[in-house]
């Protein structure tokens, strides 16, 4: 059965008219009491009334959530994640996808912003100006870029970039090639900051390419032609993608290249060789970027930023540069 | 330079007024010059001003697509063949995912229905009984299921089914596992039917298997215990997570078992051995749906129902049964 008002008050210790609250108009209960009352909600999977909330509060209680291609493995984690958080919050999740067409997410933009009470805009591919001066009907939180007075999530690929540079000049190899992903990326241009700095490295950089196994098919033959021996890609799906057209061209991973992925997708730990990745906390982003947004809806904006650590997962794709 | 009213006026031969009438009120206009005026104006890159076209119609010109899990990969070549197609006739797709939970795709609908022209049901897990219940608002297309007086797409799964099974007894299979889906799926059902009614094979149905990798992985044990030297998964994800699985055991496919899924996702295809698969013609399916529910919005529902053929791709997962 359906937890009622009553078990979440009983269980949270506050009285009902709190639980109310905290869901009708959440700016007049403390935060403290609030995450209680939430997090005991989740727990019971209590649902409150929406229409008869919305008649109170005015509120549409949807969260739009833009992302550059939702048949990117790389977002459905993150959207999921979003989701349910929002989800035990009294929140729907509407996705649209840009199809990383920077004009299709202005015209997305503009139409969600209408009908949700908060957008998250997840690695949008338009420049910050565009996005800043969009940025006016409801608020906004931006995953996966900086942008000046706006609250933001980031995934430190930065550190990862660096974590996976030092593993390949660990295991002797020097001439490393860094396959870049799409103009307008920050993670991209992260990673090829980050690469550059790394002492004792002898980087060339490949790209753009598309961000997908048919971006690593088509660099296949410059990074033969390129000498590396290590490899760091753009995403688990640049680096399988090369590891397929690597093998149907003879060259073995990692006896002859070894490569470095990032994203930590389900099809890099089922590809052959296993991946070794730098894995995206994409679910933790996904729920902080739903707090932060909450935040702004209820509270107003605070232009927060929060930086999620990655870390670097070893598999079989990489080993000891070859004599 | 983006292209103009006049531009389409002129390159389909009508005057600009129809072209105006074309995006405004679609059932002022001739179906064969509606499509002309579509076409072209997909073909030129041609987008109507929204705000001022909302104004006159009382249009939200937008669409919902509601999945039961965007992370499964079978799902977004239809989003975004679904969205591509509806973006050149200037709708906007909201994608909401119900996380294969029935009270949760209820809800969606609701909220959904609010918000847009018409909604696109994609594989519902809600009975039939339900769906046609929350049919109120707004035109519904079924994607994946038979509902009453309800415009359906179907892709003939059970044709696809039957095809695999007589490879697999062409290449002297008898003993033959059908691994099921989720419960509610009508796919499923489909499958289970064309296998039990192909002559000639020793069908054993073991089920219900989640639609993913791990559903794969967990009913190895079955596979093995069953006897069978071919199988018919559910789906791509549960045929690559089943082969993950037998190898690990030490069992070989093909030499030792015969694997066919279905879909024809991308990982299936970059998978080794290359994955047999019952190919669904996923955004031919997407389009259609559009054409549908759009006809639906302008000219009111009619319930057609479209069945589109699936086909079989052999690659390297199938071969002759071991003596």
């Amino acid at each position: 059965m359906a937890a009622t008002i009553r078990d979440v008050a009983q269980a949270s210790g506050v009285h009902v008219s709190t639980v109310s609250r905290t869901f009708s108009a959440p700016h007049l209960v403390n935060a403290e009491t609030r995450g209680r009352v939430l997090a005991v909600a989740e727990d019971l999977g209590y649902r409150p009334n929406r229409a008869a909330r919305a008649l109170t509060t005015g509120r549409t209680h949807n969260l739009g959530l833009i992302v550059a291609d939702i048949s990117n493995p790389f977002f459905p984690p993150l959207i999921k994640a979003a989701q349910a958080h929002a989800r035990a919050r009294d929140y729907h999740v509407f996705v649209a996808d840009t199809d990383e067409d920077p004009q299709v997410e202005e015209d997305l933009i503009q139409t969600l912003t209408k009908q949700v009470d908060g957008v998250l805009l997840c690695s949008p591919r338009l420049s910050n100006r565009v996005i800043e001066r969009l940025h006016a009907d409801v608020p906004f939180v931006v995953v996966n870029r900086r942008v000046k007075g706006m609250p933001t999530v980031l995934m430190d690929v930065g550190q990862g970039a660096r974590l996976a540079i030092e593993h390949l000049t660990g295991l002797g190899h020097h001439r490393i090639a860094l396959l870049s992903g799409p103009s307008g990326s920050w993670t991209s241009g992260e990673m090829c900051e980050a690469a550059a700095a790394t002492a004792g490295v002898d980087l060339v950089i490949l790209g753009p390419n598309a961000p997908t196994e048919q971006g690593g098919l088509a660099v296949v033959d410059e990074v033969i032609a390129s000498g590396a021996t290590g490899v760091l890609a753009y995403n688990d799906l640049v680096a399988i993608g090369l590891i397929g057209g690597l093998y149907e061209r003879g060259v073995r991973v990692p006896e002859d290249v070894s490569v470095v992925g990032v994203d930590d997708i389900v099809s890099g730990r089922l590809n052959r060789p296993k991946l070794t990745t730098v894995a995206m906390p994409t679910a933790a982003a996904g729920r902080m970027a739903v707090d932060l947004l909450l935040q702004s809806v209820n509270d107003g904006a605070t232009p927060t930023r929060a930086t999620l650590e990655t870390s670097l997962i070893v598999r079989e794709s990489t080993g000891e540069a070859p004599r």
